[in-house]
């Protein structure tokens, strides 16, 4: 949230516009979803959709409303408690693997407290002059941003949930093709930096999050970065070549949950013989199938792998005798190198940096403060935005974080190499 | 399941009679409950309602009309898989504890289940002679006495739900006081035996399920068992004089569950600095509230208390100077002495039994084998039957269990002593 | 404990002798381990060597010295704290799990404690008068007898320590087959009890503990039990028919302890493809190795299959088409029909008795009120003695008792039927 | 290992005697240990001391002998399983939780088999000629630093164990304070440093781990970093603000790990109250006391602070106002600034950089690949030395690594800022 940069007018029409379309994307996402699809937690690190829905609503009630809509009235003050997330400053709150039994509210109360908190936003906005619009703007603005950030991780959520559920329902109907993207060139090439001095962070233009910055120097040795993603037909040429018996391939790590968790394959591939495949309709076939929001279809070679752990990813480039780029080298080859395919749109890219702060990194002031900086340990960056991502939402500077365990994330790999 | 005794003549119009209003039962039970409120598995013991539902349908599918009903064709085969609960002969299963993730099948297509088998169920009592209904009866009974059984725990499952849940919801909106039942007198009196030779068990009359039997004969010493139930205010006063802060109440199994859990009181129980009464909406009360099917009262002091574990109940009755009565003690007194109140329709009845099998008890024959006996080890006989048990369900002979732990039913319990 | 009962007279010299024949054996048996063996604990469940020489050491200070010999002056009063087992009424202890934590105080440490504890008893011994001899006489006993029960359970526990060691040291050298017990007739008999009333329990005479009264009666159904255990070589069959393959044979827990733990034959038992069998040097062998007090051994077909749980003595005794006896058939049976073999000296038989108390039962009153009767829920009853009991500790009434799961005792079993 | 580096001549005299003399301070290091203290491991983190003497030995024994010993006989070829830590390539092995049940191979075999592979490595250098000890000596000096590390850990593993033991044993008699080091100021000043490119990463000369390079440049900000550690007295004030008990000051995942797991003080501090100063002789002293080799001791106010996660840490700097420095930062500061105090031989230092690898880093060739890279994620770096490294084992350039939970080392932190 590096947003209150001075900007010659704000205008409460295009705030307005900005959030109406924010918030309808919520909606329309939710709307193949049963109630029961609403409620349910398929772990504690996901959520439910509707607690989702919620958790929006409830962070414009919490930093937006509460302290620059004068008047404003609580629908239910009881939903502070069981919608926030993890903000220790705003008081205690419903245990994060317990969000699955929120059956009351109702999904129809929560689409009421949506409503009532809409209502108020606008009220807020068309009231606002300009002074006051300037010290709306950046809230309202990081309170959009969160949603559409909720909005990726409601679909990679239930996908989760219907990943466990034997008869692998489908999100939404089958449609062409969704990760078939244009630009993905057949062959792998490796496009070249010859290092050096670079700039990589947010530069202060439009909205960012504070983990994106401060922008700063740093310096990179020659590298190549290859020009696409990793498909799934290498992938699966890794898993043919024993790359999931081999120790060799792995960081420590990721080798133990290997063994622990019995990983064979991305977590959403089903192999000829499971059974799922005839409890879903799919008898008699053969070679690998991919479950995904689209339900189980027959593994597309050429569509970027995906639903990786960092552990998978980096065993492959080791596999293949590569290595993953740094946040650095992607972010540099992503802006300045031609060739440069898939940067956005298919899936996350796990990168060989560990999630530290950037040099000069302070966490912002106020209950924002824990946005972003209190997970800084214990996680990788991701790089470039999925198929899952709202469009506009990403940018070259934006970190995205995972421990390196997470698999429920359209989460796959792009190469480097030393030169 | 006793039941393949002589009769005069099998009626196919009472059967269907029974068989609708036991399913009917079930609807009723459920429709206060929303499709989230269907759902959610609030603990691998517990089923959502929806499983239930499904369940006790497949159980008639599985048992009776597979085998009974001439080209009965199933709405959904993969329903044997998901609704099976734990019959090994039947083939693999769901996992238990995953339960809850099934948000599809949807409560509309369950409920479509139940239709469906309902009206195979209907065709063929209707279409049955009378040698057809002999075979028909005993499973058919069987089938709704299971269905019986689950009404209760729907009840005691979604109970448990909204435990979990802070605000604490209600199943339905509260009445008349559903636990003050009539003949419960003000002070405790001590029935007394004589002992010596006594029978108990089923003797053939009418359904028993096969843990019942054979009724055989026992040896009792001289005891004395109380004439009601313990009551709330009774077991406030354990609490009150420190009852789970002394080891030397509890067996030693419950002494580590009270250290591990923290447990402090019964389940359902809350202090009056509960954070919760303020959520649900009950400011400035003092004294203790009990949360149950009517939401969170004030505790009752005459109510018998419930929810409570084998633990819990042992432990009150060491400090009351007393014992549990075993199950042979329970069955003889509450069906020859004068004056023995609140046998059934109040709470289950912790017995110092451990549940094994009755002299030559043999499980049934076929996929009903697994019915009751396998879980003959690790588990406490319960006697009477309780406001959640259908009416009707319930004899004297019946012999439920639970293992010592469990907390989450309508169980409390009668004192007993030697003479 | 029933031991109060009136005697001509007390002999100090009798109980001195006693006291040392009893301490001495304790030392024999830890004198083939090396310090490091004494300070090893496997599990939680099981104990350190070291442990147990000082545990029942401060048997005798706590219930004894400490009350009877006047001006006692303890070795180091921090051991109290260590070394006190399960008794809440003395204060807290150290956590059992962490018993292998302490290598401190050393093994000569606890030797000296020993010491400093036998020069008290024996001065005590010495200097009492006939009225004292009265009152020290009962807990000296139980002291004696409690000694007993860990010298056995010292040999169990070490015995599974070792079985973690792909070494698979042995204790002691092999000798003639230890289990090849006289008397054990090679085809099985069933000897046959027509039922009907017979007396269980203590009758008073000689030590016993609290939990084998009082006597009384008991009512039979007419039986027959085997006139010897079952045999590896019978047991083998079990597990070639698959009998770890099929649930049909297995209570629910059992089941689920097979699934879960991965069980395929008894505790100690090595498949022909172990890698340990090479390790510890029985290359190309055929057949079973079982692994006992003198290391790996060929399988013995007719020794009596030991370390056994409960679960899979019901699972073989149901396949075999029989069932276990209850602990009051074992007992009637072993001390009224002729040709009842192996009662002692093999191995503990399950019985299908939970370990519930018996009628008119009252723990002790005093410390010793926590010896048995807490125990009293989640176990299962074993009669006879075995291998690793003290000669002369057992007898027909004695109730040892673990839990359902429990498999690194001397434990197996004996067949019974309905006649 | 970057160690193949050119040299004009190898020596066996030198070799000979570096191996005599890192392998007697293995055995002066375990001096003060019982048979018992050497088996024990109180947590799979930690090793027990017999164990570390072992593996050490099996490392000259698997890299070096096996490979450069011409007929070398092992003296027992079971040891390659027992006592192999983590290298996949070199086959199966012991697990490490267990490490703690091998009481055999006794000490007194583990003794025998160090002085069975010293003969064997003194043959080996005697008989060298100069081109075999060009071989030779990059393994050797790699083993001795090996050997070295082990030596720490021998310390920190046997003093978590006793600090397991509520007797909390001494390691040694108390000396003068061990931590009260020279050249430590009493007041903290600020070293500042312009910023501006700086190389760090080791180069070439002497020997290194393959962690440590490839030497290279980076990009620095300006920065102040604390000439000194930070003390008992500075952190008593952290908790007596409170630190332990607001979330503020706290990582997302160091505060879950506060709160799971109890933390309210570094891991070896005893409040005034703690029940272990009684037994373990110190009564009625007020203050704290840290336990430490020499036993429990009254805090010293101006000694470093240790045995610190890596949470705690930043939580303290957070609390501070500061910052951890990052490892560049700390490498160059302590290399190029007057008056950095205490970089060696007190504590490690958490730094604010997660254990990624350095920019070219590729693992080394053979079986020492698995020597670091594989670790290298989820881990932070430490800097420094600590009074247990042995002299000379540490460089500036020397990357010590522990997940962040980690608190049984001698761990603590400096502070830093931006300018």
């Amino acid at each position: 949230m590096t947003s209150t940069h001075p900007r010659s007018a704000f205008e409460s029409v295009d705030l307005l516009k900005a959030y109406r379309q924010v918030r309808a994307h919520s909606m329309a996402l939710a709307a193949p979803l049963s109630a029961e699809d609403h409620c349910i937690q398929s772990m504690p690190d996901a959520s439910p959709t509707k607690w989702h829905l919620a958790h929006t609503t409830w962070f414009f009630e919490a930093v937006l409303l509460d302290h620059h809509a004068e008047g404003y009235q609580a629908m239910d003050r009881r939903f502070h408690y069981l919608f926030n997330s993890y903000y220790e400053a705003l008081g205690p709150r419903h245990p994060r693997p317990q969000r699955g039994l929120l059956t009351r509210p109702s999904l129809d109360e929560v689409l009421a407290y949506r409503r009532h908190v809409d209502a108020a936003v606008e009220t807020l906005l068309s009231s606002a002059d300009s002074q006051a619009l300037g010290r709306i703007e950046p809230v309202l603005t990081l309170g959009l941003n969160h949603e559409q950030q909720h909005q990726e991780l409601l679909l990679t959520d239930i996908l989760h949930a219907f990943s466990c559920n034997p008869l692998l329902p489908a999100y939404r109907a089958p449609s062409a093709p969704a990760l078939r993207l244009a630009g993905a060139p057949p062959s792998l090439a490796w496009l070249e930096h010859p290092g050096g001095m670079a700039a990589i962070g947010h530069d202060g233009e439009g909205f960012a999050f504070d983990n994106e910055g401060p922008r700063h120097a740093v310096l990179l040795q020659p590298f190549a970065i290859s020009d696409r993603l990793v498909t799934c037909g290498e992938f699966a040429q890794f898993i043919a070549d024993g790359g999931y018996e081999q120790a060799r391939w792995w960081l420590s790590d990721g080798w133990a949950a290997v063994q622990s968790n019995g990983w064979r394959h991305p977590s959403y591939w089903l192999p000829p013989d499971d059974p799922r495949l005839a409890l879903s309709g799919h008898h008699g076939t053969a070679g690998w199938h991919v479950f995904g929001l689209e339900g189980v279809r027959p593994m597309q070679a050429d569509a970027p792998v995906a639903q990786l752990s960092f552990y998978e990813a980096a065993a492959y480039a080791e596999w293949a005798g590569a290595r993953l780029p740094t946040e650095a080298e992607w972010e540099v080859a992503a802006t300045t190198l031609p060739g440069f395919c898939q940067a956005e749109g298919a899936v996350w890219q796990w990168t060989r940096s560990s999630y530290d702060p950037y040099p000069g990194f302070r966490p912002l002031p106020g209950v924002a403060a824990e946005y972003n900086g209190k997970f800084m340990v214990g996680q990788l960056v991701l790089r470039g935005g999925s198929v899952a991502t709202p469009v506009g939402h990403a940018r070259p500077t934006y970190r995205n974080f995972f421990p390196p365990a997470a698999r429920w994330q359209f989460s796959g790999l792009r190469l480097a190499k030393d030169l």
